[in-house]
């Protein structure tokens, strides 16, 4: 696995500004194949889903050929004049790539509730679609919003002999444009898979990797993972769970969860990249509402931003799950040293302990010490500038 | 009901400094009662729970004659020193008040993990009973701790001809100390009333005032309500549920609604007041889920920081409830002006919308549109004060 954008066998993109952020930076994706695809997408379980989603929910099931992507607007709670504002886009972008407007899938993040400037959508597609190339690495440079760095990785793999490209770009966990948390990951492969055994491969990978990740706790309408197969590697097409769909699985996984990681790393004012580890919990729905309440803490959150050591702040987080524990026997540890156990803090470790709090990595470890199950999140802290970020842009 | 602290008959109290805050200011508090009362406790649901409440949560069955409470440590995480902390400091109370130690319960709030003064309370404790007093001040002063305000209220009724009083000193909301959040409530009266219909009533007016308040959605491991009553009003005992319970439960809901509101007011950091009302909820349990989420959502208390105009965040937090209801459908209102109708903004009342937006009081209310229930939270922004206070205490 690399973190570089390499585009597999027949795949090209593109990324312009075609006049949706005022910035004037790039704002308009575009991703072709010169064969259709089997496709499969990952939404957002949020009630409120973004035009993009409902539209690409049924057709995502067709053969897909194309994506067009947008940030600058999510195209969220903007009433019918976003839903035929996506269907104008997507059959202008389709003629010009002489392929079906079925085959071209919607992606968008950014404010919600604006609307997008249609017009000068349309009137920058010819030039997108001009733009988009084999060799291209603009993409990920426009779907950014608030991310600071790009996103990508891509891994090469050996499947019959044949070489196989596999390739995803992101944008980032934290609210976006400046107004919602959106993920979009879009990954494409050469690779020739069964559509059922490419959702499953994919679903692996995203439960290990961006359902992991949370920076705020808000879950965004838009958020959208994308996989592309067009089978232009040539391999014999995977239609069991053999060695080679491992292979492809594993590669998923390992790009997936890099992408994960920069999202973290890159999350709204993030000054720390904080795993948080549970394990010796009750049940696994235990393990998670445990993760899930100690990594959304606004108080174990700041005392990361403040680098401070608040034992007390996570096993209070961890107790207000009602999780089966005894708050006396958990033990908890920062970069393997012992913080707190036996219901007190250690002093022995304390200088230890608050001399990891420094470091941008941070693995919490929290041993509930009364069954088998655990789990892992990942987040980031809660500083000045994500409230900056969230509060100032008026 | 006014905000004042008016000791009913037969109670005295006072407020010191015993050595447990370095700042040199109050930090130990006490309560008495000339007879014995009859008293109830509300605790923390937190798995988490301080030494004072695991004590309390038996003493409280039997005859109360007072109270010590202290802010500046938590008296949490402790160990076995805690414990035998806490008794030591109740015993000597009830040496120098003359009464049993059985008749004595305990509170605390401030920081985790750091084990109390001992020997600094136990030297102040003849200074804090010699200092009680019918017209006491202090008390309110006493369990401060990031609080910037004294919260008290009081009532006077009348009940069978007999002045009754009824009065209530608390505690803040937020993170408290630099560590926790905790909200502690003394409520005393001179009410002569069964102990069952006392809890009952003393219940209600808990959940409809510090029950739907929220600052940062992290439950304490201290907190406490506790209502005490002496008798000494002596109006015929109320026994059952007529006008007479309903005459002191409502003198209940008012004094401790207004403490409720002076603790979002008084909320860490807090530049706003918001309460939050659902309505048009499928179900009660769906009606609470959504006020508690658009309430705790970082995106949400950010933007109400900012002043901003962001029905999407709010709408977007009530659709990761899994809530049953249609975003086209739901309305938002700041105020009374609709700012989100029909799936999108409501243009023509922006202006007048945003400018509710910079007012210190803010109701938000949502109306689901798609049943009859509704509840309501009281909650505050999140500011960088907020962040401050939380990040910044090594």
């Amino acid at each position: 696995m690399k973190k570089e954008y390499i585009l597999p066998a027949g795949f090209a993109s593109a990324g312009i500004h075609a006049g949706i952020k005022k910035s004037g930076k790039p704002d308009a994706g575009l991703i072709y194949s010169s064969t259709p695809c089997r496709a499969v997408g990952f939404f957002t379980k949020n009630s409120l889903k973004s035009v993009h989603i409902r539209h690409a929910m049924k057709a995502v099931n067709g053969p897909i050929q194309a994506v067009f992507a947008n940030s600058g607007s999510a195209n969220v709670l903007t009433g019918k004049t976003g839903v035929t504002d996506l269907e104008a886009i997507l059959k202008k972008a389709a003629e010009i790539l002489l392929i079906k407007p079925s085959a071209m899938l919607g992606a968008a993040t950014g404010k919600i509730s604006k609307p997008l400037p249609l017009k000068n959508i349309l009137a920058n597609m010819e030039k997108l679609a001009g733009a988009i190339s084999a060799r291209d690495k603009s993409f990920p440079g426009a779907i950014m919003t608030t991310d600071t760095v790009e996103k990508y990785a891509s891994d090469v793999i050996t499947i019959g002999g044949k070489k196989v490209v596999i390739c995803a770009a992101g944008k980032g966990a934290g609210m976006i444009s400046p107004d919602m948390a959106t993920m979009l990951v879009f990954c494409m492969t050469d690779a020739a898979i069964d559509r059922k055994l490419l959702r499953r491969a994919a679903l692996e990978a995203v439960q290990s990797s961006f359902n992991r990740v949370t920076v705020d706790g808000d879950m965004s309408p838009n958020d959208t993972v994308y996989v592309l197969a067009n089978g232009e590697a040539g391999n014999k097409e995977i239609k069991t769970q053999g060695t080679d769909y491992i292979k492809l699985k594993n590669a998923l996984k390992g790009i997936f969860y890099s992408i994960a990681e920069d999202m973290v790393m890159d999350g709204e004012g993030a000054t720390k990249f904080i795993k948080i580890s549970i394990s010796g919990a009750k049940t696994q729905a235990q393990a998670e509402l445990v993760a899930r309440r100690v990594a959304n803490s606004q108080l174990v959150k700041t005392a990361f931003f403040g680098m401070s050591l608040n034992p007390g702040r996570i096993i209070s987080a961890a107790g207000q799950t009602f999780a089966d524990f005894n708050p006396e026997k958990a033990v908890l540890k920062f970069n393997g040293r012992t913080a707190l156990s036996g219901g007190r803090l250690d002093e022995k470790n304390r200088v230890a302990a608050e001399k990891e709090l420094k470091k941008r990595r941070i693995e919490l470890e929290l041993n509930l010490a009364n069954g088998k199950y655990g789990c892992y999140l990942l987040t980031s802290d809660l500083s000045y500038d994500y409230v900056k970020i969230n509060a100032d842009y008026n």
